[in-house]
């Protein structure tokens, strides 16, 4: 198997995975996320954790339960004319029960629809509300006729858990990465089924690979998830956490985003620009104060996690954002593959950063040690350039980072570089 | 009374004072800045101080002071062409009494007028080396027939006193304001009538609100009197001041102008630049290199208080500068009024600027709070937005001009959610 | 003798001692080096030093000594078409003695020429690699026909040593400044007699003027030779060297160039930019990725020594570079004596940057000095205005650089005004 097909193939597991995770009807909680978790434990050793409705959560409380079997519309001829069962966006999320026969007028306060794509069923949530409601395209909504309407959803909110899933890789090291990211969409693609997909496929890279650091991957809802998350293992996390990023809208083919931490120049930001920079040159530099998912918790004062993220099109602005059309088209394996391999060169940039120290005083004479080529290309002497570069800076006060900064290259160009000069003892790591 | 209405009244006050003030012949000593400052003390309770020629301040020494009476050149046909009386810019500042018959050849050495503003008289003066002279406009310069000139100034320069004018408003803390103008020109209007008149309502402006700071305001000579005040009162100031304006050439039209103190990052700076660069954003950004005026005493070395200033256009670079053309006319309320509106919005904004810090984790839940807007408008979405930045940089890490200059808002406009926030215990004030 | 004549001097007196050195045959070891360094003594108090064959410096270990007497090719019609006696080019630096009649197919696989340039005789070295080797102009390669050649170099490579020339120039302070140029190039003129010729002159400039430094200047071997005087010295280097250049290519009269030290902030760094900006202000700045000289080894990691350059056009960068092109020609009096002048303002600079204080609070009162000048010009305001911006920056915490940098002017400019500074007791220099 070369390495080509290597790559396409995850891509590929991932397209799968997610287009069996599609149809359930996830939310904040519920069995919808039970069900999700379920099918990632026969991919990767997740823990589940439940947390009882009502538990005070930082300024927040975990809220009840919903969960939902059934919903529809039946027009005044008697037809279903809007099914849950078709497509579980047509229920607002959260809504409570219903049972009622009302008028087309008292029908569209409840009704939600998109002038401006009326091909689009709109996502539309209601956690903190108690209301109910429905959600149609706009071309649809255009056709309903005057009369009675049967509306009916079998819906529950009653005191139960919130649900989140948990895997921590050990390391050599207790410092840990950590990886976000959220299973509360119900049938949405990009955002948000390639975010735990995507955290799926890199828990399988990173079990294979020797590792220093612990690694930490949660699979949480949005906002109140990792809030959740957060009041159980602050102190933990301030004290481990050296890198991370929070993993949302990673699957279409358009281009890369990069939305920073908080303070912007953590080990995080610092590993995603220099990957993005010479990969995907043409990436979108967004600041904080673009910031909507759950970068807001984690990056929040007080908190500090040196979480950023890199997407591709980012969160609202792309327009299937938060409607039907963010489907199984608009994300691709290619588009997943291309974000996995940005995530696996952070990674391992984050696993091989470190001060590295040149272990004499002037040049190295590298030609005794037969690090000079010895057929000269136009690719050797820029090898050997770039190697003379990374001494010239190894000088125990520049990171790897620094370095391939300072002398303009990818950093993970460099790792072949600097294993190589350890081997011939060249350099020293200082740890 | 509408705030409209309010606004306007202050730039017409400050005009009709200016109004009242501008006949007096003012000098760095002598009887016009005992006139002026006895005529400010009507609107303000300031303390006159007098200070004896020959006092050493640092490297200087208080000048001789200067009274003049009298002053005209009669022509060789009899007429009085020149006359103090009708404008005190024809004699140069500080000259001694002469009473002579001479040629007009030998009056020429001793006039002075503009060839390229023919229309104007221009201000001179001789502070430091003993000399006579008179100023006209070049047009009637041209006029002057050879013949017998009678010269005539009865001034007097005698030991007295440098008379300078001081309001100390107790705030809450020890910590000071400064503001600091000059009062030593004659007839002129932007430079300068309009400091003295800009800072006496600001005063009136400043009792009249809740105080954290402590306010001195002095009206002084420029240079001389500068240097002497900081002689008296060096260690005081250096040990209080937090920060502080020199106030001049603040009552024309024209665009903004700020000149930074020496450091160019103090408070004072950072306050100025928040409010220009939103309220006036084609504001002239000058560097110290460009000073002038009193900030060179405030900011030498070994002094370095924290002195900016803020003008319309500045000292030397407008047309009418100096000469007889900076009048009731370049000056108007409006000009007077929107550089009002900028100082009262730095002084509030020195007042509020402080470090403040959300008081939970995570995001806090504004809903409960009723900090969400009911209607939810695109006015309050940006207000909301605003919010939840403004939370986001609540750190205790970040001044409040800090994260008005990271979230790009003006300042002022976070004032009121700042208050919000602290009285629904959101965020505290740490001192 | 009036100024420009003794400028002009210099440039001419550095022309004729490389036009004397020119024609020896030098390498990194050899005789050639000793002659070169011996004609030197006759300007310069220069100590020889010779380290033996196989001693260990740092990474490396010196060479074997290399001589040459003769060498030539005869072609089958028994022309002596190649001499080493015509051109010491023609032989590949450190080739093995050969005495052997070759066909013309062997003999191209020891000849090396430029197609690019094939008037030109390139500049071919084997140092760490035995062989032998001739070269020659690629036109008279292509003259060459099918035949037997006979091919001799009486040549030699024996245990010897390797030799360096060194002056160190007490001054009142232990710290040192320390310039370094090389010898090891046979006939060529930019890169390198001129850097030689260079630092003998300056030599005599230095001998000739107070001190407040040390000055230490070595003639050395490019690469070996710097890491050879860093393995005897490098802790008292590190103790004592405040700032230095490495002097190289310093002849012809192209535009200037900056090569930074490794840090890019140091002394040396800052006074090169400060003289060039102004005075050669279409300088071309390169950055440390641009290295190729004994900079490589002085701003090592953990030798850190603040050596930066100034040249003319940098090494590889002039056509001529590396070839017999490099000659008499190329190199000029005048392209010397601005290089020559570019340095000495740097070495002035070096003496006299020092953090100077105002002795007084406030402005002076420059007048009671006599430091205003008596006549006003345009020139004599500049002037006054360059004094008033020194002082209002000598405040202890900026050096002289830095003020320069800040008031935009040369601070070359400024030793004659903080000298009447100093003699008035207006500044005093902080030590």
């Amino acid at each position: 198997m070369n390495i080509m097909n290597a790559v396409k193939s995850e891509g590929k597991i991932m397209y799968e995975l997610m287009s069996r995770l599609f149809p359930i009807c996830r939310s904040i909680t519920g069995e919808g996320i039970r069900q999700t978790l379920s099918i990632l434990q026969q991919h990767i050793p997740l823990s589940i954790v439940e947390v009882p409705s009502g538990t005070k959560v930082f300024d927040w409380e975990i809220p009840r339960e919903w969960n939902i079997r059934d919903a529809y519309i039946i027009d005044p001829e008697g037809n279903k004319v809007v099914d849950f069962k078709e497509h579980n966006l047509h229920v607002v999320g959260y809504s409570i029960p219903v049972n009622r026969k009302i008028t087309l007028e008292e029908l569209q306060e409840h009704l939600y629809s998109l002038e401006n794509q009326p091909d689009a069923i709109p996502y539309v949530t209601s956690y903190y509300k108690e209301r109910w409601g429905f959600c149609i395209t706009h071309n649809q909504r255009q056709t309903l006729k005057k009369g009675t309407y049967h509306v009916f959803i079998d819906s529950e909110l009653k005191v139960g858990s919130l649900t989140y899933g948990e895997v921590v890789i050990p390391g050599e090291s207790e410092k840990e990465v950590f990886l976000s990211t959220y299973i509360c969409h119900p049938s949405m693609a990009n955002n948000e089924l390639s975010g735990p997909v995507m955290a799926t496929q890199l828990i399988k890279w990173i079990l294979q690979k020797p590792r220093r650091y612990t690694y930490r991957i949660v699979f949480i809802p949005e906002t109140i998830g990792s809030i959740t998350y957060l009041s159980k293992h602050l102190q933990h996390l301030k004290q481990n956490v050296i890198a991370g990023y929070n993993i949302s809208c990673v699957g279409d083919e358009r281009e890369f985003s990069y939305l920073p931490s908080r303070s912007g120049d953590t080990l995080s930001d610092r590993v995603a620009l220099n990957v993005l920079k010479y990969k995907h040159p043409d990436f979108i530099r967004y600041t904080f104060l673009d910031r909507g998912s759950d970068e807001r918790q984690y990056c929040s004062p007080g908190v500090d996690l040196p979480i950023a993220s890199i997407m591709r099109t980012k969160f609202g602005q792309y327009p299937e954002y938060h409607t039907s059309l963010d489907n199984l088209e608009l994300v691709t394996p290619a588009g997943l593959q291309g974000c996995y391999d940005v995530y696996t060169d952070c990674l391992e940039l984050i696993e091989k950063n470190a001060y590295y120290q040149v272990t004499c005083f002037c040049e190295p004479q590298l030609g005794k040690r037969g690090l000079y080529p010895t057929l000269s290309t136009k690719e050797s002497g820029k090898q050997v350039r770039t190697m003379m570069n990374f001494i010239a800076y190894a000088d125990g006060k520049h990171d790897l980072i620094e370095i391939a900064d300072i002398i303009n290259v990818p950093a993970t160009d460099l790792i072949s570089i600097l294993e190589q000069l350890i081997d011939s003892k060249v350099i020293i790591c200082l740890e």
